[in-house]
């Protein structure tokens, strides 16, 4: 009575970021190596099949049914070996081996790249620091009663990410630690600030100075944790503006995990990672002026 | 000049979903085996600390810095360990371990719960089928030129989840697949459907009636993949209402990762689940009346 | 060089809310008028047009181009004079309607209509108050140093809606004040609450009958603001539960705006509405229980 | 028994957008006029009050209960009066205000500002044309099957605003027509575009200069209708590389509506307005270059 008359399936949102590094270059986090510029390319893809399926549908007979996780994996595996000049050129990389699956007729290889600029540090362009246009907001929030006035001000769903600089290590190991000890990895946050003004203040241009100062701490910081880097943006800031009395930073870790690329008999020196959403850190702190 | 003076931090979003079965029931799939009712915990928890870590923020000494991957962890093995009856006393079980950690003077454990309710079938509580009220709405395009009308419906955000009576085994293996055979494991999805109403149709009325026939068919389903439900329910549909001229049916896999708990030196014995968002496997198809 | 080889043009996301009150029944607010159920029909509408438009484009020449703020206003006044007992039936009058417009060639209609179900008091379905699957969950957060424990419970996304037995009048007016007295108005929000258990509680089963108690007071309560509104779930929720100490409730008004039909020479009896997402009211409070 | 501990109301997500214009400017659209920058400060306000407003809540008396609906009424008014040249400083202002309220005993004002940055145009900051940092990503579709493949690139949220140099007047009037003609309107957008490439295409690089044509294009366009700007969008693009065979474009217009000032003795010369998120017109087309 019924029959399959079209049918499509596959892998959606598979999260890849790419971290290119200049031939010769090392990852180990020690100063002065770091210097010649990294690329980062940070894709979201969806891999999509048709073809003579229905046995698969019809008779629970997954003979031909490549596992969607396995097209998850060919996508990272295909990731360490082509460079991904062009993201057209590695979907269509991607759609000539699927092409080649027994029963599939057609493929469909569709990839969103999430847009990375260069952060900027003295005028010149980081070579491992980078921004995200997603979202940037200033707030203010005034606070006000009979006898005082409260300005906060800040900036959120401000996006930066750093490829190198970064180490989480020497934490204490209890019954449930699996993690492993790590000198270099990819630190990535968006960064919410809310910094208190003094009474009286009225140069609230200082906001721009005040980013500028987060992002460009973000950037040079060698992080031991995002604890470390928190403090030293925080202490950038206040620096950046005397008018600051304290300042609230919110960072969460949007952790990007090293794949395992071994089954498939491939290294990864740092190079290709999962973006995830969730879990992630949260680090929260408030940084106070001391008074002298 | 400056100091902290204040922080907290800690793993917010951790996913946990625990499948309670009752004491003597089998997971094997086989029929009749599986009428002793499931229940399903639905946990999003954020585990937050704060204390007296200046040594990290400052110095960058992590030595008191416990992992937020930890607390993961440990939210995963609790769960195997406890029953979760409350959710109040799950999280106050946490804050109780977590408070016992070096440095730490405060713990905040935040906890969402999302809701599952038991499917009906035949006007029967189902056994291991649920649906989430997740934001379903129903859905309908009329399509008109001078020649021809045509009316599709449907439902979108249909959230449904089952147990038991999955599996997925029998498929390629190829140099990039990992991903294991099973014979059970959870199966979740948001159902999008919709379907075209022969030319002349006035009753519309039978939406529920295919709504019904979609999710009890979900429910009743012995699955042997995604692909396979897909069709018995496209199936059921078209049975369900003879002015229905085809069904298509897209299915997001939203898969259930089993925690793997030997680190810990307990077992999982499909009990302990993470739920994730992305990637997920994406199954579409269209079921057309045969002509007889 | 160039050529329109594909066009098509409309308005998206026109909400629509009608109210159905059957024949002979009153909108007074009245204790006892309000008995005969009212339904529903919550909609997002979308109209698109396709056909002969390249003067439009190429040209600058606005003759033919319907506005899409005239699409708007049609679906508002068909709906006034449509029993929209199917949306199928609907659409299908509206693609009819605007397909007659010149250069049309195609027009698509799609709606998606969102669920209400009707909120259960003392078993017995309201005739007036609706609850919507809009995501609702349960929430909890435990705060413990090592002095003491504090356990919050909540439930959060409930959205609820009342079609009459709601009233704002008697504000004060000021130079900035435009709007204007209602005796009866939809009152429709998303409930978030959270309540403070005291210490030693263990029964936190007790939710179940928390949310009962706001619900049902929802319903039936003669509303003169949300806020009053607002005291009186708060109040219902601790006579619940011995164990609530207090209680956090965030009432936003969602409002649905009573549309112009005048310039249409159409009345609106209380019957066609806009919903809106924002701005919105945000009523917030904490009822204590008091000390006796 | 209850009694009220803690209350707050106000207006949440009030849309404000204020063009300013440098005096002396003509804001006709004719070309030449248009040269002297303009300005813009998009807002979204929260509104929130505290204070002795008990018998609000305990007996339904709404004396004291100032509307939320005044509250925003009064931001618009406001940001017609003040120069908002610092988003803190028009918050304190809206707080003294409010706080003079009978009752009220706290205020607390809350703004995100929206950033815009000015589009380049020749390398040179437009005078009316922005662009927003708000989740700008490229996009790429690889369809293959055994006899061919197309590839199609885009961009999507790519979002823009210009000032002036955009009206919508001369469209037909119908029974349900009310919108006013305009020679002088905000025109906003949110840009997905996707462009095919001819079988062979290698330099994917042009994705640059067709998002370049497209930027420059919508700025320096006069615009009679989205229509036409999209068409010369896609008329650009088109010249901006010969390897691309259509573009197709859809523009949402973000509709910026004007408040009507006058009941608070106010004029609007076309300074203060609403962004509104739905409903929204959607505009889409497919331009084809003409084979020669």
């Amino acid at each position: 009575m019924a029959r399959l008359s079209w049918n499509r399936y596959g892998k959606s949102r598979v999260r890849l970021v790419k971290v290119r590094r200049p031939r010769g270059t090392m990852t180990t986090g020690a100063p002065g190596v770091n210097d010649v510029p990294h690329e980062i390319v940070d894709l979201t893809i969806d891999v999509q099949l048709e073809g003579a399926f229905e046995r698969v549908y019809v008779d629970g007979d997954n003979s031909q049914c490549v596992a969607t996780d396995t097209m998850k994996n060919t996508v990272y595996a295909f990731a360490r070996q082509e460079a991904i000049d062009h993201v057209e050129l590695f979907a269509n990389r991607l759609a000539a081996h699927f092409l080649e699956t027994p029963a599939v007729s057609r493929v469909r290889i569709s990839a969103v790249e999430h847009r990375w600029d260069r952060v900027s540090v003295d005028g010149r362009p980081h070579p491992h620091a980078f921004a995200q246009p997603g979202g940037e907001q200033w707030t203010a929030v005034v606070s006000r009663d009979a006898r005082s006035t409260t300005i906060v001000s800040g900036v959120t769903n401000l996006v930066v990410l750093k490829t190198t600089d970064s180490a989480f290590s020497g934490f204490p190991r209890d019954h449930f630690t699996t993690l492993a000890e790590t000198e270099d990895r990819i630190l990535a946050t968006s960064v919410t600030a809310s910094w208190t003004y003094r009474p009286g203040t009225t140069d609230f241009a200082a906001r721009d100075r005040i980013r500028r100062a987060l992002v460009e701490t973000f950037a040079a910081h060698q992080s031991r944790s995002v604890q470390q880097t928190l403090y030293a943006m925080g202490e950038a800031a206040l620096a950046a503006c005397s008018d600051v009395t304290d300042i609230t930073l919110e960072l969460p870790n949007r952790h990007h995990v090293l794949v395992d690329l071994k089954p498939f008999g491939l290294d990864n020196p740092n190079e290709i990672f999962v973006a995830t959403d969730q879990p992630f850190g949260l680090i929260e702190a408030t940084i106070r002026r001391s008074r002298p």
